[in-house]
């Protein structure tokens, strides 16, 4: 025999088991998993997924063997029903579905009473003595087919309906008789006729080819493939077909069909819960054109069925040890489980299921551990749209840092300072630069033209927990004239816009938010997630108030401290300015002298915050220009602040340009050229440290030298450190431990970082800097054609947001087994925006660093993408083992 | 006993020998060899290298087993030498002279005359019975301790020295009598204590440890380091010290000294070269005081010696199988062989001379091969500038394309080509870009403000054999005003000016220049690097003038034609420009459709041009904007032509701005984005092959797709050139053999070469990009950090110039065992600018690849780079072999 291409269940049997999604898709197999436990569900088959890629690679033609499986399955199917395919007496009906690997709600087609014909209905009427239920059943039918087969719209049944309902004076189908509907089958085939051309077949055979090969086709429509692009989800996983004999909720009072879950999917809490309708097929309850009843109330009407429905449901949920989400039909008092699978479910309820399910005994830790998705979490942590508003959506942006914002539009960061005193306000620019962090600062949410994820908006907006909308090309901002405009509409300042920071959705108006709440089995669910997780989680954080956010999420330590950051304050920035603009290596120490203070200050307050923890601290990483006025204007503000002249500072400016920022002077190339400036920072850092040990308090500065690309630079730098450092505490008079160490962020790093490895007592992976020049795309350009790729499927994932694991992952990985070889205990870490990506998070723990670091409101995402990095180990691991 | 320090030589015997170089210094090493052979050689010994090494790692110390080996050999010195040291009756006289491993000339500082005090002169006039000569020898002495030990500035001495023959009225040195010179002497005295408060040592114990350790101070004076820089020595080398006992060639007219060549180090010819003097010491024809007189009057003069010395050195040129250049001493009719080394040469010399020897059966070809540096070729392709000229080099610049230039100052491309029909004109500009291309043609050399070795003036300027001076950031520019200002002067259009691309010199006014000139003997040479070496070469070429110069240069095959540089001829930049302007696809088509012709013929001439050999085509590269106008007044001016608003192609060259245009939208990015580019330009290739193998023209076209960084973009792109060449060669009704491979340029398509190999048919290393990428280094912005990182010694050298083969050549490496190993019969090539770079190309050779790519003037350069990879190979296998 060749290979098993239809796989047939019922009465308390089946071909396959719960186990083969894979072949049956998860629909499939949950009904022979059904089947075989006992629970009642009506009998037939299902067509294997491999079917549908044969179908695919083969020009739409069937596998030889697939005929002679597929009607005898027929055969078997109507041997258990007793009834026969065209029969006009007692015709077998059955229903059409498919079924993935992978829930695709809504996203494939469903065919219901495929059977019927001109003679079959007369026999339906006939063994069910309800003529008008199998006329409505024939109509439904066509109907059905028409649309989903044939492609024939919706609405030119519609009209026919609306038109009969409309002639006779009634509202409700139901309100039509047999007469009508026959009636109303004419028109319908007529119809069905003019559109393709032939007469609507009655022959169920042809039907059910039909409607097997629309599910095939199904697969490829435009729903299907954008929902498993979103959902990342291969095209080449295929569906199944499952043919079931059709049990009917319409036949009258006694009979009905609903759905429902075990537990309510939006709460958590452990209550029945679902809906249901009387005499009515599952569609209705699906399409909402008759308003259900909640569930409760199936206990009064059928008490019997009720009582039947919740303990095979809580069967299933014991069996699935999940969280059911069902449907069933009732046929003249007959209970029959038409589909089970695991329910979706919010965050919140995700978490309040899984610690109670594992109180109930019915799953383990790490089983609860898995049952959430951890980018889920995002969902507590920040506000959200009210689902109940009806929204405007004016554009799409990237989804660029979480959470709903709603506030009047502001275009510059002052602007945003003084308007906020009154009211929310949304910062809106083309893009946003360093010295608008004082306006970031205020805004309830930032939305830009152009940047992509880790555009600085995006950064920054990130690590303040501040709603994002970045790269939002589709709006036209004018600063000057303090107005933008998308799609031919203008907003001036002071109009209302929310953004989505969760979808990339740009709305217009004030649209209703809902706050998070975090409960206590967050708590709990955490503090599980902690205990098992070998990989650390750090934060990436400036200033005192981050390092203390990032403290409540969880963070064991600071990973990335971006000294610039500092500079960019009203009071600072002078002195940065005259810093750049120094004419020799004497003035440059004078500016540096004058920001010492500050820094020290700085450092004090975040070594405090974080005391007992690690915290890494950046030598100065971008290039100078990003300090200096961008046009002629700001040079002569700038002149007039801090008396240099404005020729001068604008030729600085001019001089300091480059054709590539991001390959050009910045990093440790700034130590090494202008060493004073690494002197001074170091000075700031170990002086923060002595004047906090002499108060008793402990602390760790990690000192972090970036874009090392070779040996000698991480050395020339260490170099500089270590002379402040022991100058320093001799200063003071007291010793601190501290370490230096280096990103490693450049190709060159990574391969030859045996090397630099006998230098630096840690790595830090800047996995940003690492994929722009891997790929050898700057993030700040490469949104446009990013989208192409992804859309072109060249690339799976922006690698912005998700580690390129093939490519980049391989240069941290040949970086990691040549700085442990060079030295065995080297510390090695992330801090680039992966280090809060989950899928990012399980490849460090995989590749065996040591910690990730990401943005404050990251932190409990990675907690638990670290903790199913360890629970996936182990299982994969126990399957490798089995496969031995 | 311990440790070696002191290697004693003289009377036919020596503790060293020639092989010892590392040790005993080229000079001590050419002693003792010279010593052991017969030759007669004044006796002494040599400190070792290693000694200098400790002095520095020791804070100026000496080995402690030292002072015995050193008091030991001058008593072994005083012995063999029948002299004592400081003898009032017949006193040892030394010489102390530097000898490092590699001949430093000029580099390192010597004393002669040592042991002389107040009394051993009297000693010294006894003995030889000439007072006159041992008050000036004494006098000589103290002069040149005063300077080189003490450091006390020469015109100390030279004043008195005047001033004395001033007062007696006369002009030479040799008219002072016995009584002035011990007047002097006194004067030296005095004027020694002044400067150094104290007295002249007289013990000569103490003079010879003083000079010993201003011989190993001046390893570290800055002459020493500046000239280990140009020439890439290492410092940790150090310099050996030869005490030598003196022999005079001042003792009369019986007496004399010379230095000369066994061949002609300028011409190569067969001839004994060099120069004499006698009654001198050998300082004097060095310091050029007195006007040697030519060798050969040495035959007439002293016929005895001459013949003793031709003996001599033809002996010394058998022996070491390469010419000599030699010192030597007449004492009294004696001679005394001071030194000898191999010569240094001319490129036209040195091969002149290779290929003689190659005739004399002295050495073998791959002997003579090795005796050129690859670089050196480019004197004999290029004008060079005079030596004769006096030069006053206003500026300093990256020596970008070799070769020198005269001509008068234009400044933008139009002018270039209006005023080149009058005379030489040389472009300076800030820095250049495409749309120069028709100036820079006509260019007699081309000079630019900014722009690293790779900028486009260089590349451009080296594809052309135009020499260029690029980055001198010393000159200001002033395009608009048509200026250039240097240290306070302004250079306005028209003034004469030279450039040196060979060193980067910038100099004032019209300099005389050679052109040159290549001999019989290079072809032969040539002939027996292409016999050896079995990396192919071939050239980077966009047009047939450049292909036919590569085809000259010995060329096989272009391994890089930048299709881009098409575009910018006046007729099609508008078509180009039309297309990138274009709204939708079909605009695109119209546009490409226009440029279609004029590729094919392109590409009809390049592939005509090379029959036979391989022709690999670069699909579009660049950012789109870079074919846009930079300013509102060249949009303007293009709408004008084009009749597109000015507004709508301002927009457009905004929108198409890159922050990072390097990491942007360009390579094959462009292909995927609009795969119509990518198939006009497929079809434009293969319609030309197609035309031309009807002709019985024998074309293999290689389609080249660039800034692959993940095979599913090749794939993309590849399926497009299939396609398209299906369609065409079936139009042609002609089959031709075509391959599609790519650029590994990007450190992702390096570390995922395995995946991109199954795609590729060829790789070929962009190393160029590679670089920049890998240590994330613009090549446009780098060049001012990486002078002080090489300065600094963070970097060896510009990895633009030369392969950083540790970094960057580790990701060439990956990406050569992963791409052999998906398939085995994969070709590799490089084509970035370092396959002109015979370190870069020794390197291509060790690590597999099948050709390297350079610009036509470097093929030859990359020919004897090639050839003297596998000689080195041989030897370095051979010596592998010995070791085991």
């Amino acid at each position: 025999m060749g290979k098993k291409y239809v796989y047939f269940f019922g009465k308390g049997k089946a071909d396959g088991n719960g186990k083969m999604k894979d072949l049956l898709g998860g629909k499939g197999a949950g009904l022979a998993e059904m089947s075989r436990s006992g629970v009642p569900v009506p009998p037939g088959f299902t067509i294997t997924t491999e079917v549908c890629n044969y179908f695919y690679e083969n020009k739409k033609k069937l596998p030889k063997d697939f005929k002679a499986q597929f009607d005898q399955s027929i055969k078997k199917l109507e041997g258990a029903m007793k009834k026969k395919f065209g029969s006009t007496e007692d015709p077998l009906l059955v229903s059409v579905r498919s079924g993935a690997k992978f829930s695709m709600p809504g996203m494939m087609d469903t065919i219901l009473n495929l059977g019927l014909n001109d003679k079959a209905v007369e026999g339906l009427a006939a063994k069910t003595g309800n003529t008008r239920f199998a006329w409505d059943a024939y109509r439904r039918f066509i109907q059905m087919y028409g649309n989903v087969v044939m492609g024939i719209e919706k609405n030119v049944f519609e009209h026919i309906l609306e038109a009969k309902k409309e002639s006779k004076g009634v509202k409700n189908d139901t309100d039509l008789d047999t007469d009508d509907l026959k009636q109303i089958v004419d028109k319908y085939k007529a119809a069905y006729k003019e559109k393709t051309g032939e007469d609507f077949p009655q022959d169920p055979y042809v039907q059910l080819c039909g409607a097997r090969d629309a599910v095939f086709k199904s697969w490829m429509n435009d729903r299907a493939i954008h929902y498993r692009k979103m959902n990342k989800i291969p095209d080449d996983l295929g569906t199944g077909v499952n043919v079931q004999a059709m049990v009917f909720g319409n036949m009258g009072s006694d009979s009905g069909t609903g759905v429902g879950f075990t537990r309510n999917p939006s709460t958590g809490d452990k209550m029945f819960y679902g809906e249901y309708l009387t005499n009515a097929q599952g569609e209705d309850v699906v399409a909402g054109v008759r308003t259900p009843k909640p569930i409760n109330e199936l206990e009064k009407e059928m008490p019997g069925v009720y009582n039947q429905l919740r303990g095979i449901t809580s069967r299933l949920e014991k069996h699935y040890k999940d969280v059911q989400d069902f449907e069933f039909t009732i046929e003249k008092n007959n209970l029959y489980m038409l589909q089970t699978r695991n329910g979706k479910r919010t965050a919140q309820a995700a978490i309040k299921i899984a610690t109670q399910m594992v109180k109930e005994n019915l799953i383990s830790k790490e089983e609860a551990l898995m049952r959430l998705q951890p980018e889920q979490i995002d969902q507590l942590l920040h506000p959200v749209i009210d689902t109940n508003e009806k929204l405007n959506v004016i554009a799409k942006g990237l989804p660029a840092s979480p959470g709903a914002a709603v506030g009047q539009a502001v275009f510059t960061a002052d602007e945003a300072v003084e308007k906020a005193k009154n009211g929310p306000v949304l910062l809106v620019r083309t893009e946003t630069c360093p010295d608008d962090i004082h306006g970031m600062e205020v805004a309830k949410g930032i939305l830009t033209a152009r940047g992509g994820m880790t555009s600085h908006a995006a950064v920054v907006a990130r690590g303040m927990g501040t709603p994002c909308v970045a790269g939002c090309e589709a709006i036209k901002v004018n600063e000057t004239a303090k107005k933008f405009e998308v799609k031919g509409k203008t907003y001036n300042e002071g109009d209302w816009v929310t953004i989505d920071g969760s979808t990339g959705n740009v709305i217009d108006g004030k649209v209703k938010t809902i706050e998070p709440e975090i409960s206590g089995e967050f708590g709990v669910f955490m503090k599980w997630a902690d205990a098992i997780r070998r990989l650390g989680v750090r934060a990436n954080a400036d200033i005192p108030r981050d390092a203390k956010k990032a403290l409540e999420f969880g963070a064991q330590g600071i990973g990335l401290c971006r000294t610039e950051h500092m500079f960019f304050a009203e009071e600072r920035l002078p002195f940065m300015q005259q810093m750049i603009l120094a004419e020799n290596e004497q003035e440059r120490r004078k500016a540096l002298d004058k920001l010492f203070p500050f820094q020290k200050e700085d450092f004090k307050g975040l070594l405090k915050e974080m005391k007992g923890y690690g915290v890494t601290i950046r030598t100065l990483d971008p290039p100078l220009h990003e300090f200096l006025p961008k046009t002629r204007e700001e040079a002569q503000e700038l002149s007039n602040k801090i008396g240099i002249p404005a020729d001068k500072i604008w030729a600085k400016s001019h001089e300091l340009h480059e054709f590539n920022p991001m390959l050009g002077h910045r990093g440790c190339r700034l130590g090494i050229t202008y060493p004073e400036l690494t002197e001074m920072q170091a000075k700031a850092i170990i002086a923060a440290a002595c004047e906090l040990a002499k108060e008793g308090i402990k602390v760790i500065p990690e000192i972090m030298i970036p874009l090392v690309g070779s040996v000698a630079e991480l050395k020339d730098q260490k170099a500089v450190v270590v002379k402040i450092a022991d100058e320093t505490m001799k200063e003071y008079g007291v010793k601190v431990k501290y370490m230096v160490g280096t990103m490693i962020e450049v190709p060159r790093g990574a391969v030859t970082a045996d090397e630099i490895a006998r230098e630096a007592e840690f790595f830090s992976f800047g996995t940003n800097d690492l994929t722009q020049m891997g790929f050898g795309f700057s993030r700040d350009d490469a949104g446009k054609f990013i989208k192409i790729y992804v859309d072109k499927k060249i690339m799976k994932a922006d690698p912005f947001q998700t580690l390129d694991q093939d490519g980049i992952g391989q240069l941290v990985k040949i970086a990691v087994e040549k700085g442990k070889k060079a030295r065995k205990d080297i510390k090695l870490g992330i801090c680039g925006e992966h280090g809060g990506d989950p899928d990012s998070v399980k490849f460090c723990h995989r590749v065996g660093l040591n910690y990730v670091s990401c943005s404050p409101f990251r932190v409990p995402i990675a907690r638990l993408a670290a903790a199913q990095a360890v629970i996936e180990g182990k299982r994969a691991k126990k399957k490798n083992g089995k496969a031995k």
